[in-house]
């Protein structure tokens, strides 16, 4: 029997718990959990990340609940996941997709994986990437340059 | 016979591939890699980490390399390395260890692992926390907060 293929997508910019709390339950829901991590010139509804994309993509790769981390496309996101076909998609509990319009984009593309929601990590003061920058930006920033 | 134990330290503040490369190497050494992470009281040499220590726990222990991610002695760093007791203790090239000194301070309490420096890792931007602290400070800082 083929191996569940779960894929698991994200930016990963500065890594948390609530990235690790994502892929875990991901790596849950099958046998071999894939990420496709977003390209820097395709984020676009927050600031670009921080970390280049080949790095945060080795970082991805580095942690156990992941078999492959790789790149996403930077024009078709869906050419990946049709490579790796997928039998089920995660979604992490802030990721902005309209369940019922991303399922019917699938059938239009053949796949049919399942989508799941994985729900929120709540434990952890800094479980986003936004506040890590922020409370840099507060503790740091207005230290002398050469402290930091 | 028994596993060869290596001992790796840091503060693994903001994860970056120069850190995965350390550990890499470092498990390399042996057959169980330890990490032991620097309390947010001991950072003493450089800026307050950012990310908190059970969160920076979490994620080096989330790492392939890793096998156990423990937080340090607030006290005493040598508490835990007598309780581990490795056959290696690994340094980073940045560590300022002074290798006569600490090898000493380990024959001193019955101790007399190898001790290895480990290279550094040339490849990638952004390969030290601090940087990835000043290259936010520098992109976003001067932002609309609301857009961090």
């Amino acid at each position: 029997m083929n191996p569940r293929r779960v894929v698991a997508t994200g930016t990963f910019d500065i890594l948390h718990p609530g990235h690790l709390y994502y892929l875990k339950e991901s790596k849950k829901m099958g046998d071999e959990l894939w990420v496709i991590v977003a390209r820097d010139a395709n984020v676009k509804h927050k600031p670009c990340p921080i970390i280049p994309e080949e790095q945060r993509r080795q970082i991805v790769a580095a942690l156990k609940p992941v078999d492959q981390a790789i790149l996403g496309d930077q024009t078709d996101m869906f050419r990946p996941i049709k490579e790796i076909q997928p039998d089920v998609i995660t979604i992490g509990f802030n990721q902005h997709f309209d369940v019922p319009t991303l399922r019917q984009q699938l059938i239009e593309r053949g796949l049919a994986p399942e989508i799941v929601r994985i729900g929120k990590y709540e434990d952890g003061d800094l479980c986003s990437s936004r506040y890590v920058v922020q409370r840099i930006i507060n503790v740091r920033g207005k230290n002398d340059e050469n402290r930091v």
